[in-house]
């Protein structure tokens, strides 16, 4: 049994805690927030104690930090909660600051810290499949990558202007998913972009619709392409393409029912909402921490290395839209 | 090249007569209609000329004759055809007297024609890749075999009452196909029918929706079912279940295209009409026909056997369902 | 929250202990079965406590009894438990005699017992959207109803000889759904059926493949397909053919993953087992079931009627299959 | 009735004069060829007789040419071709100068010539209904394209070598279908490629795997991937996402037959030659371009501007490719 203190209770807080709640191997025994109502009415719901940050990363109770607050605080409560000793999963981006990641993740090496980073598409069940194909050669070597991300909603240019841009907001799942498959770094990115979809986005510094082409040293490529809105649900697709064949996974429907009529075949929507679509990966998420912590498994993947390179790669792609020109890497 | 007379310029004569006109090994030589001047429009339209079927039966310059005449005269045209030392293609049904046709199939066998039925579905790409599959051994033992048809609107009612019922008139296409996918021959036949379509072919004394489930000696069970209407398109697909898996054949869309929206994701209709849907079978049809005029095979498959053979089904489902007992054949 | 007591802790019973301990609203209170190491340790799983059949019904802490025992004991216990006060739920089929059905469900209008009975497909998130896409007018006038289902391995000839055989013991899931979505009642039934997966099967006097067309007075036709034995796993389809159109509810793949190579397109197998593809049937189901206990209704679909309804189509499915004749109802 | 002399009896003179003979309103009149043997060939396949370049330019029996010669005659001969009068069908592209093609475009306006670039999958019935339902206003504002085309299999590395490599000789035909597609000219071209299929292809220093990002001035994207392998088959597919919704075209599966085993779900491949892939696009183009020359329309799409834009886009991810720069127009 793992006992978690929960830092962050807004939007994927709450998912984390109802996560936790769930698993039986877990403990739902803190929760933090800056506003102590949040952590109150969440605590009550899932019979959690409320506590200051501080009161989490030393208490004897708790074996691992929960780390869902706002971005800026990631960096700081990782080196607080690895010198305390906890085990740690912390949600991406660890940190806008590439150099704050790397001294951070010194801190976490050093005190040989279990730390996860909260790439959880790495662990929705069509996804993990993919990879299981690509590593079990059904589709020979990898040649190229292709990742397909569209939102159903932008989000309102306020939050924008604070999220650190869509490469470093949204983008960052699509690194690291192309980074998952690839098996490779990328050494080159070329990043296009414009506000196609909500006028404010281009106002606030920020665009919502945006492509991403990067090539590895061996000249494997890979291809990113983002939209802030999908009227027609969340999509989220990849493929893969090899010397010996193709893998890829299609959207998730709502069910599988399909409708005939004098207006065509209709299929039922496809899910519409990252914590609905992304459920079981949260949950299966969490069971690979509990497993990395129970087993003495310092650096289980996706790891704090892979929180840099995302980063990286997040970093050189808003440099590449900004100036028009590639990044080298 | 394989000289042909065509006997019937109406609807399915049009199409035989187009086919025949495109295929370089065929030549559209004479055409002739109870109305002279659909045959001598079709006969324009193809660069044929016009004649009587008497004229047809004797001219010298005639490999071929393809019957598409009403019904009630494709017994004595094909008995004529035969007897005159002609090959013949003859639509569906050979007659709706199984005596008559018994009767027909003693003169071919004695006069060795080659006689082909219009059982033009065994034909369509798609239908003949599944029995491929089955005789290749890809679904192991066939134990059930599905048939769904359904056409797009039903006939006039005035049409319906001289097309011997939906048994006869529709289903015998779903009876040849079972017959053909199953490879063996059926002992018992149980009909259900309603006219839940349009009033007045149920007044007809006929149904628009109907379900047949027959039993071979071994055991085996092939279940079709029709209805003259379906809004979303010209349904018509199978499928066969064995002791190693299933195949199916699906509808045929209009495209490959999709739209997604917030109503859903939406595919193509299928394609609404028969000669649309079966313009490729129709001319595979042509092609097995004139090789086996060609290289003398005076028995290619669907032969004069098969055409009885359904027309029996299609006599114990109408009895069945007037009587509403099961068939015994 | 309402507490249960669970008879029967076999296969059926471990399924609905494990959905009641996930539920927030229930309590898994007692278990009993005839044998107590079985019940010893699925009480030990989920920290309920053993218990024998007696003590359930006469326990103030039992609000609800879950009936999983063997089908002979169904009725008896429904009874006991209506005179109790008990609401219940009780697996299919209530019984194998339509008498003992028609006797019990008397006892429980009088006592007006809640009473729902386990036709867990109707709880499928596919199938209940079928259902809805119906009552929702998407398909005009429902015209014929198409239930196809395929279990992926036969169960060994011993469980056969005492299941009642495959209308009773399989079949009755799809009676129950082709009442469902046809919104009429039956009056006519024709089966067909044969010992073709294993001969084992037949020897025990029992089928492995089967078919059932049925009619309403009004016309409306409902076809069924069995096999025990499918490669490609659980087979569970439905669909609808209406005025206006038609609906289907297709299988429930592993993941949406797709191989594409010189081999051809390949998609993930559908889900191969009963628990896998249905768990969230189960799971609605025991919420419908709490809400009817909760709001106190008493009559919940599918209720006792619909109980004895399927039971009354599999004996008429059973007696048209040995007799070789049409039942009428 | 249109009468054409064909330049060209090597492998896409062969479609075209396959194309023209089987079409009711063309006549195939002359084939000329360099190697008088194929063009022998030929013409006594269809009924033609050979000729000269020159003889044809002359012929008053000719009222249409069809230019399929090697890439580096098409200019010259267009503007022979022009000036005796003739309406042209010319192969794409039209040269691998631009400047010859601005020079030759000025001789054809001032001949007021019918002139139709080789695009022919503009015509294929799938991305056709792409583009009208753009045009039809079913995913609103157009925001980004996705073109992706894979080979089944690499040409001979010393084809590759007098190709104008993969951009100019393969991508060609994607940067024609992002224009037809997007409506708006492309101002930024970043490309980035590789030879990952066939190390002789980078030796001849091309490549054979390669990504496209293109952006318009108005900030919309498309993204074009290329690879002259897939295992799988011939790998022709569109997206267009706007604000209203996505719109795509799937891949042409040979048959729609699916057969499920216990090794899952599996679909015919796809069709593997573009000569099978585009035979009713390459027809569909013929009728337009004969449809224009009767109705005396002297600018049909594709027009030698669309060839132009497509080479100059051609010529710009070259140059990208080869810099690592994003070239700008």
């Amino acid at each position: 049994m793992i006992r978690f203190g929960v830092i962050g209770a807004g939007r994927i807080g709450k998912v984390h805690a109802k996560t936790i709640a769930a698993n039986p191997k877990a403990k739902l025994a803190y929760i933090a927030d800056a506003m102590p109502e949040a952590a109150q009415a969440l605590s009550d719901q899932y019979g959690a104690r409320v506590a200051t940050v501080e009161d989490i990363m030393k208490a004897k109770d708790v074996d691992a930090v929960l780390i869902g607050s706002p971005t800026g605080f990631h960096a700081e409560q990782i080196q607080t909660a690895s010198n305390a000793g906890k085990a740690i999963m912390c949600e991406k981006p660890v940190s806008l600051s590439v150099d704050l990641i790397t001294q951070t993740l010194k801190v976490v090496e050093k005190n040989k810290t279990t730390l996860m980073i909260g790439f959880n598409r790495r662990f929705d069940p069509n996804f993990a499949e993919v990879e299981r194909r690509i590593r079990n050669g059904d589709v020979g070597t990898v040649e190229m990558v292709t990742v397909i991300s569209r939102d159903p909603a932008p989000p309102p240019a306020q939050y924008v202007k604070g999220s650190g841009g869509i490469f470093a907001d949204m983008m960052i799942h699509d690194f690291d998913m192309a980074r998952f498959l690839m098996g490779e770094e990328f050494v080159v990115v070329q990043a296009l972009g414009a506000a196609l979809v909500d006028k404010e986005i281009g106002e606030a510094g920020d665009v919502d619709t945006a492509a991403v082409q990067m090539q590895t040293k061996s000249g494997k490529i890979a291809v990113i392409t983002n939209s802030r809105r999908a009227t027609y649900g969340y999509d989220q697709r990849m493929e893969v393409h090899g010397s010996k064949g193709m893998v890829h996974a299609k959207n998730v429907h709502n069910s599988t029912v399909e409708v005939l009529s004098d207006q065509g075949y209709r299929a039922d929507p496809i899910q519409n909402f990252f914590l609905e679509r992304y459920s079981v990966a949260y949950a299966n998420e969490l069971n690979a921490f509990i497993e990395a912590v129970e087993s003495g498994n310092h650096d289980p993947k996706p790891n704090g290395f892979d929180g840099l390179q995302a980063q990286i790669l997040a970093e050189a792609a808003t440099q590449s839209w900004k100036t028009g020109k590639p990044v080298a890497l």
